[in-house]
């Protein structure tokens, strides 16, 4: 008789959204004369730029020829969207990366939850916590995170780095040693970053150690201060320690388009092996690549209309951000990130749980975010607000908020 | 100091398609004025058909404005291609599958090299051979395979079944028991199927002994005979053992564009565990839902123009097998496949291997084929040759291959 893999049997449901869900659905029927403001996930609003659109027209009129129909990509991406990634996210920053070192995927989610298989089944995680759930989750499923202790909500394998206002949200180096550091920077959800020198640190311990930074960029268009490094492979050293994901989801609003990149430097080894190598080996054996049309789309994003187009899209959000951020500190909250991330961290009123105060601010202001226990033990007492609504609603939501 | 997965070393190397890629280049080069008729890969040559390419421009056109912009779409699929698959591929077949059975994807090689980790990690798989690499990759990269036999080409835990002329390319029940069953019908490479009354046995057998067939039905477009069932579903029992693989590349010409999907019944389970929990969360977890975009454009493979358009472009494809399959005949080869399946399977001359002869027909004829010893030990002896070239070039083709 075939059996499962028990691993996944010890995952705990995927509660948050959904609870989440129930709890916006009975307020709405409650209230059907409210409306309600949802400031909780992490979905783009803004339709994708025009440079972006006549790309991917163009591209679907190839396909419909014979003469310029695509069948499969190459398993890596093709080489005029590696080759650009190359140039214009690395080599013109100053970052040695080559073509060849860049793999295009569907989607930074993807590659996040597939890379830990090529790492040994015995690996030692950690992450940053408060964090963002596929890290962990997929390492459960892998069965790296021994047990899970319901009371405390954390896996006995798992070293948990807090990050919490004590720490101004930069995780310290772990006591036992892990073999695989999940670091999103800028963070989902704090919105916080950590500096060049900060970074720096990380770099150089995983060197000492051996341990390898899975490192999540995602939200790298963000980043707004000079001192935050745009990609690891800016710190010296991180080629021989580091993996850097990439998407197009946040930056050019590709969540519904699906593309995105792992950058796996050639100089990561374990003995002779390269990580690289087995990267490429999972690639060509359990993907077929991304779609043609998606990889052009993705060369508008590189093109000076498609940037110049998108630079405004990231300013728009970020113009909400700031309305967040500025509106809650007048309305006496502390309040953190929303600086270099799209996200903003506050943290909620004495006495209240994450959760009381989505409550309070779903039932008093019809403002629906995300209660920060869902990311992690020590997210309790704060709450993510997004940036990524419409200017409107951002507006009117503060003014709610506000008015509390 | 981190480690790799070691289970990936343990992989040869996949010389099948440089080997070929480096003989033709060299060939090329040694003969510059002779042209080359590719049909080996088994990519698709022919356009999108026109309502793809309509859906596809209209769908792009929804993401460039923000009331019709679609951001993360659901992770197991929109709705509304999901309850068209099951409705036109299964209930109208007289099949008991809902839409929420249906997981969309973007492939059947990606959801046949994943599926494998939802089962238990010391899982017996039985394959055909010869048979499409995936599937034995795959679970080598999950350490279930043992140890590989340089000499005779296989895995020290896999249960080979050969498939060859002696046989009719039906596979025998195996002797041990298998937790899990890959089967590819129509299959690759051989291009021959199972009837119906055939995989009822597989069927009753998997039940029997508690087994999973994984039955990749990529091909199933190409189908012509009414003895052989478009799916597994067509079989009764076959909820309570069998998940399918369904993929667009081959019947809509996708391979460039990326969509499949796997079907896993909720009957499917192991004591009071439902396979399908574990691939939904599988998903939620790994995968971020395919392309609005290329979601529409599946739903014009099913609309009234599409189906058409579509079919006459596996016609086409059919016409070839036709050309290749009867001027093999005529030039005197024992020739299998091809009646239902884009892929003809021949039997090299006798005192040949399968490489002598992929040589032969490259110097002799500038024709390139696929050594049959590439999918496996029992291929020795065989070649494959697919109709998805262009008419022009299949008839060149076998007109040269005539002349010999």
């Amino acid at each position: 008789m075939f059996q499962v893999n028990e691993n996944y049997l010890k995952l705990p449901g995927s509660y948050l959204f959904s609870t989440i869900g129930k709890k916006v659905k009975a307020y709405s029927e409650a209230n059907p004369d409210k409306t309600i403001i949802r400031l909780g996930i992490g979905d783009v609003t803004q339709p994708l730029a025009p440079a972006i659109i006549e790309a991917m027209h163009k591209a679907v009129d190839e396909m419909g020829r014979a003469e310029t129909f695509h069948g499969y990509a190459p398993d890596l991406g093709y080489e005029f969207l590696r080759t650009t990634i190359a140039k214009q996210d690395y080599q013109d920053r100053g970052c040695h990366i080559e073509a060849d070192e860049i793999f295009i995927s569907d989607g930074a989610k993807s590659d996040c939850g597939n890379m830990q298989e090529v790492f040994a089944a015995d690996s030692c995680i950690a992450v940053c916590d408060p964090v963002y759930p596929v890290y962990v989750d997929s390492n459960v499923m892998a069965g790296r995170t021994g047990e899970y202790d319901e009371t405390t909500g954390t896996w006995s394998n798992v070293i948990y780095m807090p990050c919490t206002a004590e720490n101004g949200f930069a995780p310290k180096l772990p006591e036992e040693t892990p073999d695989l550091i999940y670091l999103c920077v800028p963070n989902n959800p704090t919105g916080t970053t950590l500096t060049r020198d900060q970074l720096k640190v990380w770099v150089d311990y995983a060197n000492k150690v051996g341990a390898v930074i899975l490192y999540d960029a995602a939200y790298e268009a963000y980043i707004a201060q000079e001192d935050v490094p745009h990609s690891i492979f800016e710190i010296e050293g991180a080629r021989t320690c580091a993996i850097e994901f990439r998407s197009f989801s946040k930056n050019a609003g590709f969540t519904g388009v699906r593309l995105g990149f792992a950058v796996v430097p050639k100089d990561l080894k374990c003995g002779d092996v390269m990580v690289h190598s087995l990267w490429a080996r999972r690639h060509g054996t359990k993907f077929n690549g991304a779609p043609y049309i998606i990889q052009k789309a993705a060369m508008a994003v590189y093109s000076q209309e498609g940037k110049a187009q998108i630079q405004e899209q990231v300013a728009y959000y970020m113009r909400n951000a700031r309305v967040i951020y500025d509106g809650l500190k007048v309305a006496g909250y502390e309040v953190y990130g929303g600086v270099n991330a799209p996200y903003i961290w506050l943290k909620v009123p004495e006495g209240m749980t994450s959760w009381d105060f989505f409550d309070y601010l779903l039932e008093k202001a019809g403002v629906v975010g995300t209660p920060g226990s869902g990311f992690g033990p020590s997210g309790e007492g704060y709450f993510r607000l997004t940036a990524f609504g419409t200017y409107e609603n951002t507006v009117a939501a503060l003014e709610r908020i506000r008015g509390l």
